[in-house]
């Protein structure tokens, strides 16, 4: 069957109806919003239609009300070229306070990624750093009810011009934006005849995924491939986890769309060996390639990469937990995403197209029992950061073996796929 | 001189000049901002050029962060058409209490006007009067620290489609944008040679009138023309404001642009007598006709407007303080805004048509003595509300006689103009 004839066919979706299809999906099956739920959701300026759809759409679900905050590049960039010095280390902590107070009183929370990836490549990188490091301290209130799932939360994308053209700069802007959307509504499954039953299906074999590894109680992970040979110690008491996920409000839904993830808590001072990335990772506007690092009793002791290596640096000199693992996440190679061989420059997306390690902040609920404090968390294992950024380790050359508590290894996955 | 002409010579500033110098005087004239002070802007979403212009020049006057919350009027509309009954009185507290919050840690504030003056007209009016009060009872906390002027504020106007074919029915989209951008930028000085030395020699002029009116202490204004013969009595101790305002946090500028008016607070219970607008009344989505209004001992008892009458009634019935009156404004009939014969159907320009009075809240910055607590001020006659409505009742058949203490009239205005 010729796919494009297919794609022009009377029955194919317009792009304002693949947007409700979205906006749906956002709503129902990531959000699971709850009749009543005030709806708190953040989003590029360039996505105010997919915005605008939600928002109806969540309306439609019995919202309370929906608040939106759109973010403009243009004046993210007019800081950097027009602020003084010393206004760098200044974040907007009355807005992360009264987003934290919303969650605190019930609020759901969507965002909607589109960012430019490389927006900040030329800016300043100490004002860069300083700028998030000051965000990332002013957010935090707010980002520990996220992290602890307090409240029922989603991430879904709309194409935006500028992150468009990054991922396909052959093209003209135009086309580049539509194959963008092509690959958003793909990744998300909107283009399934029923999306919300796709979802379904999707859960259920993440699911799966889950249970059986929940079930061995793994000691440690070894990563092997090229450059890579690592020991990823996991956290005591760990849980899976992956697709569905109960909020402790009890609500439960997909807090990413796409997600083609499962995955745990690491262990903070045990990891060990050397890993490279296999995708570029792209970190608050710089690209930063061919990372590859050394761990050490669960630390980072040397980080290389052949473009990006301040920021690099910086990142993971930004406090004591940003240089260890707060999450291990393994990935098939098969899966839509990674099949697309499209680098998204996005998390979102290039998460689900590897397996995968987070420097930084740990998941509090990825743990047997939910209700650790943070002492009890701490002495699990478990990291603590501002940081909490992805980066790709799996790719089709990859093999995972779960290694048991005396030590002997089974194989998880050859190739980059389950082994079963 | 053929004024065409003019504005197609070489020396004409393009509209992204115009745009930038109106961004100059919000920031340098309206707000002062003070270099290292935080911004906190709101503005309609297709504001968004003048509101990158405006980052810009805060972040060159030394603001520490520019924060702005985009409103959307499709997101607004789809609340009145797709949420439930039961919703609409809510509102976004916690956000709200951030921006006060921001306030109390010394944030400046800007709002750009540019509202759809007739969004919400066909929507249902006891959903929207439901949910207009519960922002309002939300925002309190935040107005009051604007009312009170702790901190320096202002707003400024940008067009936007939806208003400009209010404004201009009769053009086409394009061409009636372009005209509301010209009133606007004349009306706020912007084509003036020097637009800031401009404000100077306004905001001299305007003090002269409040110099004058706070010497002669009268105890009440008398309001005649057509339909209107209205006995407005001051509050003890009144000071006339206008032009130039200096807030608590020690800073000096002008809260609005345009502004052509000089004002003071009524004393609540003493206004006498009917009084008929001379101008229709946008009021939260819907205009308001013809109002004829009868006042008895400060309270409104009587109230007709050929079409939103409905509206009226329920505005005047948000609580007990919106059927009194919270200021009363001067403004001679040949001031440029006047003159360009246009409804604009926003108070920030229509009030500066014409001489003025407002339902709702008083500002407690009108008192000789700028420390006076609640309980001095509701003494003193200040009016307390949710609202604060202005609505215009001058027009060059309208005369003003001060009363002074002794019930002596002297002449302050003669058909719409200063006897002096
Ligand atoms: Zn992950
Ligand atoms: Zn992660
Ligand atoms: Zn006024
Ligand atoms: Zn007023």
């Amino acid at each position: 069957m010729d796919t494009h004839q297919t794609s022009l066919s009377p029955q194919s979706p317009t792009h304002a109806q693949r947007l409700d299809r979205l906006a749906e999906l956002a709503v129902r099956v990531g959000l699971n919003l709850a009749p009543g739920q005030e709806l708190v959701m953040t989003a590029p300026v360039e996505a105010l239609p997919l915005a605008r759809r939600i928002t109806e759409q969540a309306y439609r679900a019995g919202a309370s009300l929906v608040t939106t905050i759109l973010g403009d590049d243009e004046m993210a960039l007019a800081r950097y070229r027009h602020a003084s010095e010393d206004s760098f280390d200044t974040a907007p902590g009355w807005l992360f306070d009264g987003m934290a107070e919303a969650f605190r009183r019930g609020a759901a929370r969507l965002a909607i990624v589109g960012d430019n990836p490389t927006l900040l490549a030329g800016e300043d990188a100490e004002r860069v750093a300083r700028a998030n490091r000051a965000r990332s301290i002013a957010y935090r209130p707010a980002l520990e009810l996220i992290t602890a799932t307090a409240i029922n939360w989603s991430l879904v994308a709309s194409a935006t011009p500028a992150w468009a053209v990054t991922v396909f700069p052959d093209l003209p802007a135009e086309a580049a934006l539509a194959r963008l959307w092509d690959a958003i509504f793909a990744a998300s499954r909107v283009d399934e005849a029923d999306p919300v039953g796709a979802w379904a299906a999707h859960n259920a074999r993440l699911m799966e995924k889950r249970t059986m590894l929940n079930a061995r109680r793994y000691a440690a992970l070894r990563f092997r491939g090229p450059g890579t040979d690592l020991t990823v110690g996991l956290a005591d008491g760990h849980a899976w986890m992956g697709g569905l996920s109960t909020a402790k409000n009890g609500i439960t839904g997909n807090p990413n769309i796409p997600t083609e993830e499962v995955f745990t808590t690491p262990h903070r001072t045990v990891t060990e060996g050397v890993v490279s990335a296999t995708k570029p990772l792209s970190y608050q506007g710089t690209l930063i390639r061919d990372i590859r690092v050394r761990f050490e009793a669960g630390r980072i002791t040397e980080a290389q990469a052949s473009t990006g290596q301040a920021v690099l640096e910086r990142m993971i000199g930004t406090d004591e937990g940003a240089r260890m693992l707060g999450e291990v996440a393994l990935v098939p190679n098969s899966n839509p995403i990674s099949r697309s061989g499209l680098l998204f420059f996005n998390t979102l997306f290039d998460e689900n197209a590897a397996s995968h390690i987070a420097l930084g902040q740990a998941y509090s609920k990825c743990f047997l029992d939910q209700n650790l404090d943070a002492a009890a968390l701490d002495a699990a294992g478990a990291n603590r950061s501002l940081i909490h950024v992805d980066w790709m380790i799996g790719s089709a050359e990859t093999d995972v073996d779960g290694i048991d508590a005396t030590g002997i290894a089974e194989p998880l996955m050859r190739a980059g796929e389950w082994v079963k």
